[in-house]
Formats: C-alpha cells, structure tokens, sequence
C-alpha cells in the first residue's frame, strides 16, 4: 500500500525527516509518498499558522492522494486532519491523535512532552477535543532552544529529564509531540523507564491497520461523504474534489 | 468605534444580512463595517469548508481590521475566531461563543438549536471545546429545508416548536445557531417562554463591552502577539501582517 | 440606565469603594446607587456568613431595585446572585460571575487570584457550580494580611507574583476575586502580562449588555418568574415583593 | 444522643411528619428533637425561598443544637448544610446529600425522583455540587400537584410508574426528593424492584454513623471552626454563636 | 448482628489485626467474623495479585456470609466488592469506598494517602471509578518501607506530613488507603487538624447503617439478584452459592 | 507472529469462533493460538462471573504465552487485561477497548451496541474507566434472546435497527460489543450506514501493531514488570509465573 504523509508545515527539509521516519515505520510492502504544505509558515508555532496550515494541510491531501491507501498528517497540531478525514474516501491519520491512542492502548495514564510554553496550551486543548484528558498523567513543555531541533541528539540529556519528570507524576508512558525528536527517541528509548511514543511512527502503523480493517466510508453521520459542490478561490487539489472532479 | 463582521461565508447576500442584524443590535456610536470570505463555500457545510473558511476569515480579518475597535467572526461554528484572536491586536469575538456566553450570565442550562444533522456534531464538539458542555441542557438539530433558509419567517413555527422541546429539556435559555434566524427569532421572542440567543447580536454587544474594558494585548500565554515572520503563499492580508508590515 | 450595586458585607467603606470602582467602569449615562447589606457581617469570611449575606442580598435587591434596569451583586462569592436573578424582573450579575465569563470571551484559561486559604475552597467550588472548572488554569490563593486590604497599593508586588506564577501555569487570564484590589489592579496592569479582570468592572459592562438586549424575563426553565406567595419574618424588601405588593 | 432535625420550611405540620420519619429511623436511645425554619416560605418553592431557607435553618441550628450530638437538615435542597457544617461543633447532613451517598454505598447509578419541573433544574445542580453526577443514571421531575402532598398514599401509582421509568435508565437505587413521600415509600418498597431512599431516614442513620466515629471538628481546611466575630442584625442563635456566647 | 469481614490478602496476620481494628469500631451488638483470603497473594501489590484477590474475596465471601447480616472487603483497592454486592443477598461494603463517601459526608474535599508510586495509580483509578475524582482535592504516596508496616507507630512523623501536605492542597479530610496504619491513625488523630479517615472503621459503621435501613436486595439494575447457573472449577463456596444450593 | 487469544469463558464453542474470527483478521504470517478460560462460566453474564473469569484469563495467559508476541483477552468485558498487561511481557488487548480505540481513530462518537439490560451498566462502567465515555454518542443494549446468539444470522435485522437508532443519536461509528456477532456484522457492514466494529477483529490488528511498534516492557509506572514473589493456591500458569520460574 501507498501512505500519503503530509507535512503541514512548508520546509522540506522537515517533510524528508518525517518521510525517514515514516519510512523506517512502515512495514514491507508499504510506500510512503511524502509532500510538504503547499503554502503557509516554515515550521508553524502560532495558532494562525496552524490554521493556515489547516487549509494547506486539506489542499496537499486532495491534490496527492489519488492512488494512495491512506494519509498520514504530520504536524504536531493534527492541523487540517478532521477535515480530511471528512473529505477524503480513505482513511486519515493524525500523528498526535495517533500517538495519544497508542498510549491509551498501552494502559494507564499518559505524559505528554512537549516544546515550548506555547505550545503547552494548545496541546491541553487538543488532549480534550478528543475527549482523553482523564487519560493525561500530567504534561511538560520543554524549554527547546532553536539549537535542540538542529541537532536533537544533543537535546537527549533534557529529554530524558522531562520523561523522568513525568514518571514522576504517574505517566505510563509518554507521547513525544511533533517529529523533531523522533530518531533521538528511539536512541533514547533503552535508558527511559516507560515507552517514548513518536506520532509518525505511531500514525503509520495506525494507518495501515485501518486500511487492513477495511471499512468502508461511512454515508452518515459527521464524518460521512459530501456531495459535491463548488468552493471559490482555494488550490487545484481542492477544487478539483469538491467540484467532484476525481 | 468601528466593528468589523466578518462572514465566513463568501455569499454577499449573507454579509449584508449579517450586516442588517449588527447594525440592530450596536450601539449608538458603533458602525459596523462587514465583509465577506474572501474565498471559499458559498454557505459554509461541512469541515473541509469550515477549515477553508477558518483561513478565509484570517485573511479577510487580517486585510480589513485596520481602524477597527474590534472583529466579530460571523459564522455557526466561529471557525478562524481563536486564531484571529492570537493574531490581531484587537478583541476577536465568534458569534456562537459570544451566545453561549450571554447564556451563562442569564443563568441555569442553555438549548442549543440547530440545523441539520451534521451540524449537530460540530455543534457538540464545539460547546465542548468552550468547556461548556455541562451548562448545556439539550441540543436539537431542526431540519431546516433550504425554503426555511430563504423564508425564515415561514419557518417560524419550527423554531417554536423546537424551543419548546428544548424548554421541556431543562433549558433555561435558548441559543439559535448561526445567523439566517436572527430576524425571525426577534419576532418570535415574545412567543418564546426563554430568552432566544442570536450569536450576532450577542456578539456585538460583547465586542463593544470588550472594547470598552479596555484590557491590552497580552503579552504572554497562547494569545500573546506573535513575533512576525514570513508565511509562503497566502494573501495580502495575512502577508502584510505576519511579515510585520501593518 | 441605573444600576443597582449590592455589596454583600454591612461595611459602608466598602460600599463606597464598590460605587466608585463601578462608576469608574460605567458608560456615560449609566447611573450607579449602592446600597450595603442590610444586616450580616462586616466583611463575610466564612460560609455561614456567606450564608446570611445571601439572604442579606435579596432583601437589599428586593427594597432597592424599582426604578434600576439591572443588578450588580457585589461580593466574591456571587451570594445571593443567582436567586436574586429568579426574583427580580431585571438582569442581575454577580461579579465572579462576570469576570469569569469575561475571561473565557478573551480565550484560553484563566488564573484565578483569591485571597486566604480558605477562600481557595470556594473559589474552587463556586467556578464549579458555574461549570466553567476545565477553564481554570490555576488558582492561587495569597496571603493577604489585613494591610494588604487597608494599603491595596502597599500589597502591589505580592499581587504581581501571584500573576506571574499563575501564568507559568498557563494563565490567559487573571481574575482577581474581589473587590479590595480593583484599584491597584488597574494601575498594575500595565506590569501584568496578561489581563487583569476585576469582578465590578466587568459585572458593571456586563449588566448594562443585558440591558441593552432587552430580553424577556423567563416564563419557564429554573428562573422564570414566580407567583407571589407570602413568606414569614422577612425584611420589609421581601415580604413585599413576594407578597406581589411591587 | 440527641438529633436535631431542622425543617427548612416554617410549616410546623411538615415538622412533626419530619420528626415521625426520623424517630421511626433513629436506634434505640436516639432522641429526635425537631423544629421548624423560623423564617421564611410556608413550603420552599423558589431559589429565593431557599436562599432565605439557608438562613433560618443556620438560625434554628445555631439557636437549638446545643446538647445535640447532630443536625440532620430537612429540605430537598440541603438549604443551609455546608454552612452549619462549617458552623457548628458537631456533625451536620443533609437529607439529599445522606441519601445520596447512601445510593451510592449500595452500588452503581442512582435514579432521582422529584416534583415539578422547577425542582429537576435545582437537583441537577445540587447533585453536580457534590460532584456525584456521574453516578445519576437518571433524572425525572414528577407533576405532583397539591393533592398528591396531601394524601401520598393516594400518590402511590405515579411514584411506581416514575421509579419503573428510572430502572429502565439504568438506575440502580431511587431516591426520592424530600420528605413528603416518606412514608409511602416505605410501603411501596416490596413493590419496587430497586431499594427505595428516603432522604430523612438516611439521613438519621448516617448522623449517628458520624457521631460513633467521634471523628473531631476541623483544625483547617474549609470547615475550621472559625473565630467568633460579631454580625448585624442576625436572630438570637447566630448572634450569640457567631459571638463566641455559646 | 453479624459482620464478615473478608481480607483480600491470605496474611492471617493482617486478617486479626482487620478483626481487631473492626471489633473497636463495632457497635455494642455487632459480631466480627473474620477470613483470610483463601488464595492469593501474602500482601497483594500487583494488578495481577488484586485480580486473583477479587476471586478470591468472592469464594470467601461465598462460603462464610451465611448467618451474617453484611460484609466489609477489607483491601485497599475494594477488590471483589462489587461483584459480591451483586452475588450476595445482604449488603457489601468495601473500606476505601466506605472512607471515600465518608469523607464525602463530612463535607468539601477529600485527601487521598497512600504507600508506594505504584498504588498511586490504582488508587485515582479506584476514586475514578467510584465516580469521586471531583472530590479529590489531592492524593499522596508515601514511600512506606516494609518497616513502616511492621511498626506503624514509628512511621508516625512521616504520617503526619503527608497529612499536612495534603491539608496545604485543600484536603478538609484524609482517607488513609488500607488499614496497616488503622491504629496509628487514631492515635494521632488530636495532632491531625482534619478528620483521618480508617477504611475498615467507616466501612463497618456503613455495614451497621445499611443493615438497620433493611433494604431489599433489587430484583432488577445491575445489582440484581442474578439466577444461579453453574460454573466449573471453582471454590466450594461460590460452587454453591452459584448452583443455588444456599 | 503468534497471537495468543483467551476467550474469557470456558465454552469451548466460543472459543473456535473466536479463533476464526481472529484468524480471518490477522495479517498473512500471524499464527492464532486460542484457549478457553481453564475455569469459570460458560459463558459470563454476571459481575460474580466477571470476576472468576478475570482470574481464569489471567491464569490462562500465565500458561500459554510463551512463545507469543502478544495476548488477545476475548471477552466483552475486557476481564483480566489490565492485570495481564501488567504481568507479561509482551503487549496484552482487550477486545473491548480495542474497538473503542479504533472506534476513536476513525473520528467523532461512537456508538456501542451491547446486549442485554445488565450489560448497559457494565459497558458504561468500561468506557468510563477508559476515560472515553465524552467520546461515546449513545449506548443500546438489545434484547437478544439466546436464539440470537445461536443464530446470529437471524438477528440481522435487529442489530440493523439498533445501529440506525445509534446513528440517529449521534454515532459515528457503532462498536458492537462481544464476539458472537462478529461474522453477522461482517455481512451487514454494506447496509450499515456506518463501520460497524467487532473487537476480535479490532484486538488482533492492534495486537500486530503493538508488537511491530516493538516497545519495551514498562520499567516504571503502574503496569512495569514487578518483581516475583510466591502466591497460595493458584493455577499451574500463575503459580509458575509468579514464582519466577518462567
């Protein structure tokens, strides 16, 4: 099967890390097909960036996913994935979303390690939009310098840190949040006393389950199909699939 | 002071109408100044529109809202409003969040009527991500035909029999999602057992009340003004303002 | 319009700080009459003299409110409030109440600033009983000896030290409980970094906003209005308006 | 030991059935000592009467408790409790809150049988007070009209029908608002198929439970015993309690 | 009357000292008749050891109720209470739930300490489950080494810290989980400023109660008396009692 | 790999479908090696049942695992899992929370479909210990007679209703709760407006997942491996296990 990942932020550099990631994820057999978003911020850090990437997010998907199984959103916000999921006849994954559900089916409760005051919040807000804040042990925002995502493997001492400090609280085991420290965790895994969980690498076994169960798109309720209709003014990919053109 | 509505929707006919019911209920004083989306559905629908939209009123909120006291985001699901709320240096109210507000200050639980299936899940999600759900004493999805959309008053019975369900249900008050019964909810209120909500004219008023308090940008936590920098590929509203030209 | 302040405590000084603070935060045009609580404690400390002071309140709206379009309860606890609302013909609003509301209309979480520890309790249980508990992001309840209360301004950085770690926490927003530091918060602001609400002032945009929507008294739910019945060993306010003679 | 049952109404009819319940539930060697609110509505109806409730029964309590080893608080609403709680040296429950976690004690969710629409939206508050609504499968307000109050057994069938339709919600145990239908209750039990509870005979048990566990009054906490200090205007009990006289 | 006291650890030890701490909390009357668990772990502490504890309280349950009027579930995670209060025709009580909705009854927030990291996470499963965790103003585990539990009077200090602790957070009481320090806590009870609360003493006084309210046994909910079928290869206790044959 | 499933009763009949369904589920290269509860009912309707079953699926798992990559425990009530995860060291899921968390990753409310009055209260109780009950959009519990269970076939148009009345409330996806209807859900999915969930087939995908994830065994938190100590009286599995001998 082919997976769609698709970056929501707009540097490239960032969508081969995760294509990387995504890659040494997947299992024998599955294609990972990485894009970038098309428009909007390099690396997103505020909330209008996220909704711009929102949009992008949906644009990518719509214009790129002919021929693929399933898509993968890789940005720490889930930016755009409900959406996508709504629009699209295959199934979508959010790499945050994902990482959350791995967790809860690991048992127990989870810590959420994050980056950035900041970022703090949203992530609070996105832990009870779906609904698993009962399942949040406690959460931690690193203070991550501009240096720790240029060489994350210097950042492993922090890390490990804020795990400890988590497992203070009760985490089980602890989501990781974006894609910056993906390879750093999986090095780090041996020396941490809980499961580390990456969201791409938990959103592409995720995807290729729901692809594996099957099922179909559902004709009702709020994720179902939509008739199509003209939008004005947005990308190729879009309004190629609402005007029901693919 | 000068307020701008912004329509999430690109359809003008709904802008003026927006327009009509923000004139009512300001104050003496306030002029509104309203816009439409500058891209995408006609009558916003479904979550990949909603997330079109949410960019659309950033940038329209972005070109428009120099001059501006304060910015109410005309539409049912308030999509775009928290973003535009970080980005802007003035108060950012949605017109959903500013009726269920209102319904809090009147006291007890609030209906929440609204109109086709699909919107009762965002609906839902939406009350829900306001941390409101446990104020919220019933929601009934009405099923309102297009012919409702173009006669509101036509459909005013409906809407009577739909408060009253609501009512029987614990409700003390009524919010009437979006904005196409605005009018005939005002006809209808003295028919009504329960204050009717209408989120425009609640939003107005919390906009001027906000504006009125006074209170500055804050400098820190998740709205805190955002250091410019560049975003690829969006409009000229957005552009100048993430770039730190206005 | 004239507004009806009701300081929930017999102490005259504070009625009068309450009259100026709410003046200070009127619109032009908007008339503020304070009255103190008839009987009950100097400054309510405990719940049994919450208790009192709730029934202190009605009798006090129950004498004072012909001729006012609204009333504003003023005391941390909203004692009073709610009943007051089911009571009276006019829009009443407690001052925890409005700041609360108004710190969820400028987004994110709030910080709540209490003073005593065994306020922090009530504090916890009254944004309970108002729903809004996920909104809170923290809630810190300083040592305020009773200088603090005679010399607001001499308590200054106490107060700025407590914004701060509440923000730490995730704060958006402070609320100041209260009405001792009304003052003091104003003039601090400008070193806050992030706004500061103060129940009077907000409770007074708060109630000329009900005003001006102009919505019916309930004629069902929890608050509709009740028919007279006599009631034994009330004060003079109450025993004629529930005998109907108003 | 001695209880003192403090109606919340100012009937003295409903008093001696009050006081009939209780000694009909107390252990052998429990004395019942019941007296009526001094003040206030004949029959609590509205939030205001019950404001005023709270009051007279802090009154009652603090003019009779002393030689008693509890309160029991006797009104649906629990009007007073917390605060004579906090007052008083001894124990102090409510009717609903006793029968309450009483429900709770025996397992799964709890059915809520009360009367009048008005009543339904104050339950549901009163159970989210003490944070248990998770624990009610279901709630229903029965149309009990004057003659139901005046002759219960003649009442028997709607009860049956309204706990019949509670057991479908899933509830587990019934309890049954206030203390009119005591005693029907009672003789209903062998035809409901879940235990039936009856606010004052729980309550009853459960001060003697409190006054065998001999547990002392607080040091800290929100109920500490407080420090006498004068109030205005208040009766003889509270003026001489809240003086430190007793 | 008759209790049965079932300890969910094999330790006969523990067991007499269980019957101990009950006799003394027993009313003039009441009969103690206590049992080991009859497989099983010493000193349950897993998962794993409280699931066979579950079983095994059940046998024990099974086969000793006979001639008894109720039965106290003497482990700190209440294991096997809730499915023996559905097997059983006499009430069941379990120590933490009966401490918890003890704590409940005396008013605000409960402070939950308990030994081990480990036990922290079961414990806020255990609150969660019995539907409290609005009630826990905050929860403690203490390190207790093996020799705390040997000498319980010798870990008084530590005791008396975490109660203090707890006491800072806004606990107006304290649960202590299990019952090794049930003797300590009395004797320290006058250095305590809130109530402490011993698991096995509520739960035999809510026996008491329970037993004088004489409720049914339902015949209908979740709790209901369930037909007996057989199962194989069980103890002789629940062999019997599931055959029908006591 | 070898997947490890234990059906939670001691019908071996259920036991071959169960393999079935798990076999028609499983990825090409894994091996299903299925097990009746060694003891128990034959088939769990009860909490006592439950109970013994949580014991049996425990003791099977002890038994059986080695050589596997990872437990099913087969039974709608998830009996046992959360003790196993914590046992073994490999990756334990229930079949009920699989569904649930598939139910999650497809987007919006879910609806569960269980069977039986008794069973609604168990189910609510599951979901609510998951933390998912904000998740869950409506809950029936069907009367199925035990002609359903034998021919699942024929209650193909009940279940078809059930789910139309779940989508009607809300659901957007339909868990059906169990393993006997795995096969009829399979044929109807083309009439079902929305996927219908059967745990086997969910629990074996997430199973795969978890051991391609590759995670190690917790060494800290709530479900680390604990150290080995003797237990009394139990199952060769168990007692082996325990000991360290395996």
């Amino acid at each position: 099967m082919k997976l769609l990942v698709v970056n929501g932020n707009t540097t490239d550099a960032i969508t081969a890390r995760l294509a990387a990631t995504a890659r040494g994820a997947a299992s024998p057999g599955t294609e990972i097909v990485a894009v970038s978003a098309p428009f909007g911020a390099a690396v997103v850090g505020t909330r209008a960036e996220e909704t711009i990437a929102a949009h992008a997010v949906l644009e990518a998907a719509a214009r790129h996913h002919a021929g693929c199984a399933a898509v993968v959103v890789a940005i720490s916000t889930d930016a755009g994935a409900a959406a996508a999921r709504e629009l699209l006849p295959i199934p979508v994954v959010g790499i945050t979303e994902a990482a959350l559900l791995t967790a809860c089916a690991l048992g127990g409760g989870f810590g959420f390690l994050t980056f950035g005051a900041r970022a703090a919040a949203w992530s609070r807000e996105l832990v009870g939009r779906y609904g698993l804040s009962a399942r949040m042990a406690a959460l931690e925002a690193l203070d991550a310098p501009p240096a720790a995502f240029a060489d994350p493997d210097g950042f492993a001492e922090p890390l490990l840190a804020g795990v400890a400090r988590l497992v203070a609280h009760g985490a089980d085991t602890v989501v990781v949040a974006g894609a910056a420290f993906a390879g750093v965790c999986k090095s780090l895994q041996p020396r941490a006393p809980v499961p580390l969980l990456d969201g791409v690498t938990c959103a592409v076994g995720q995807a290729e389950l729901l692809v594996r169960l099957g099922l179909p798109k559902p004709r009702a309720g709020s994720y179902a199909a939509v008739p199509a209709r003209p939008v004005a003014g947005v990308g190729a990919g879009l309004g190629a699939l609402l005007k029901g053109d693919t």
